[in-house]
């Protein structure tokens, strides 16, 4: 029988803190205050930037992470080796052109890439935070991302853009600090989690917490990781990435690397063989307690809930530009949740266009080779630089 | 943190054999032969009936069941205490009117309550078989009933009729015996495994083998049973027989018995606490290695593949009256593949009705009480006893 989570090779989790790219180190004048109540002192993000900030300071674009990404955006990840997430987006001449705009990239606060996360060290104790990393929202990344700004001497974005949760990001900032963000690109994502989304992320906290060797949250102490819980949350949630028609077309039926089925339970059809190998690998670049709190503050974004229930008063009076978008086989952000965004922002009486790409690849589709997705960022990066009067660097 | 999997209460998985109902018992001169080449011998059926079969043993309906379902459909589980799963449609007056009808319906080998399974004990070891238990199929489960209504005396079945898996074993009886189907009526179930979801599955048994307590397959012999593993395993199918729109009108963001958010990782969301009820419970009633070869069974069905890739070839010359029933909102067995078997069935010169049924329940609205579903089934039981002359007991 195939084992699904036995690493194939020995790589302690965390990168050479020297791959992490830039860090900012904030001492406890300057803490990171949380929803909770809580505070996180020190704080500590990793980030990347891409690009030269213009005399001005005006061409600058914070691209937003998802679930499972990183502040390796568009160069080679220092664990995997592979490319960075949106190389293809990201990049001279690319649609978020580095030759002209100045991209900041972090790692988001309960990350597991530099940033504080339950993996790093809790001065109160000596030894991982663990369990006890306070919860974290997507208001909490937001004003992490706020305070690297600041630190770098950035009043106002050009634009914020980011998928998924990366959206869900944009979205935060454009309601906690809309003088900040001159244009906004929320992308497949939605104002609120749904129950269905809820419960996937639920499904992956229950396997992760199921595997033994995640001792309550304290694995690390123990030298040891619940690779085979986070393999199997990975391969539940990779489901929900693809839409039915990308998986009948990309594997079906088809066998993996046999002519006949097997009668037993190993990896008959390339689909498992696909899955498998998606658990295998994430547990190799990801860290279980990361994934516990970074699905949660998903679970609880709700922006209306803060604005009296209305979604409309979040955007009340900003000037932000906003370009929305979605895609038609996404199901677990779907068109109908991205309107509802529109719905809202129309409302407020704000500024938005809303583009609904044809594509059959499901959420995952916002990191592909997607022509119009292309057009869209280009078009509406363009358009907000002249607005904005942004000049090279 | 409440734990998913810490059953409420000890109780040994297995239901005392009187409980079971009828049991068929096969000797060495009738062994099953399985698609795998192998046999099992003796062969043990549990099956339940109700009403009485007519002096031309012409009344006969058979009713099969899904994947987790077993032969108490019109009668309290022994275990569970809960009724019988299709108790809204089998019994006196009901839409499988057992006034009129003689209904049987066996638990499948390879299940979990009497039928010969990985949980009884092999005679060739003494010991329960585990994964020594030979894999069975669709084709299997179907040759099994076979066996079962030759035993009964019955010739010919006035309907064959189940949901999601019992319809493939409904198709595979029109396919493989079409003259002792007078009738069949497959619900919300697809004629082969769809990638998709034969990836859900992938997960629940890779969830299932990645628990401790599963010990390849062993744990009965250790006295133990892999809980967490099983829970995990049904919470994330549980998700794919609803529908999102389902689980937003019953759940949405509504908070499990509290005012407000935890910050932490209990149940904080209805949805959450649903989803681990339904997995902890789940333990109580099913063995997980039956779960394992049972989702293989479903995973290999593709009913085509056995007839050069033509579905329609399957049906070539059939009588048999079919009524295909789909739900609108099932994306675990959607409509387009009952499209597909009608479309077959047609080619085929076959007699069928085909129903859609708009519901927001999703895959599991078979099970419930649907309006549209109780007048299917009635009128189209009426009309087969009509036209096989069936005289009341």
């Amino acid at each position: 029988m195939t084992d699904i989570a036995q690493p194939r090779f020995q790589r302690p989790l965390k990168a050479p803190a020297e791959n992490l790219g830039h860090v900012l180190r904030l001492g406890p004048e300057r803490p990171l205050i949380l929803d909770s109540g809580k505070q996180l002192t020190p704080f500590t993000t990793a980030y990347m930037t891409y690009g030269t900030l213009n005399a001005e300071r005006s061409n600058a674009i914070l691209v937003c992470h998802a679930l499972s990404g990183d502040q390796f955006v568009a160069s080679t990840h220092p664990m995997t080796g592979k490319p960075g997430w949106w190389d293809l987006y990201v990049g001279p001449g690319k649609p978020i052109d580095t030759d002209r705009f100045f991209v900041i990239c972090p790692n988001v606060v309960g990350g597991c890439m530099g940033t504080t996360g339950p993996a790093e060290i809790d001065p109160a104790t000596g030894e991982p935070y663990g369990l006890g990393f306070p919860l974290v929202t997507i208001r909490d990344m937001v004003r992490a991302q706020a305070m690297l700004l600041d630190s770098l001497g950035i009043d106002q974005l050009l634009c914020a853009l980011g998928g998924s949760m990366g959206g869900m990001q944009v979205l935060q900032w454009a309601a906690s600090f809309p003088n900040r963000v001159y244009s906004a690109m929320p992308i497949a994502t939605a104002a609120r989690h749904s129950a269905q989304n809820i419960a996937f992320h639920e499904v992956g906290r229950q396997a992760i917490m199921a595997d033994p060797e995640w001792r309550a949250g304290d694995y690390a102490l123990a030298d040891t990781k619940p690779s085979k819980g986070l393999a199997v949350a990975r391969m539940a949630a990779h489901i929900t990435y693809l839409s039915e028609a990308a998986l009948q077309r990309k594997f079906g039926r088809e066998l993996h690397q046999r002519e006949a089925l097997s009668f037993g339970f190993d990896a008959d059809f390339q689909i498992e063989s696909y899955l498998r190998h998606q658990g295998m690998t994430f547990v190799d670049r990801f860290d279980a307690n990361s994934y516990l709190y970074i699905t949660r503050a998903m679970d609880y974004f709700d922006l209306a809930a803060d604005y009296g229930g209305v979604l409309a008063e979040a955007f009340r009076g900003a000037k932000t530009r906003f370009c929305l978008v979605s895609f038609t086989s996404d199901w677990l952000f779907p068109t109908s949740e991205n309107k509802r965004i529109a719905h809202a922002l129309n409302a407020a009486g704000g500024n938005v266009s809303f583009v609904e790409i044809e594509s059959d690849r499901g959420h995952d589709a916002f990191l592909l080779e997607e022509p119009e997705l292309f057009d869209t960022i280009r078009g509406f990066l363009n358009a907000a630089a002249l607005g904005k009067g942004v000049t090279r660097p």
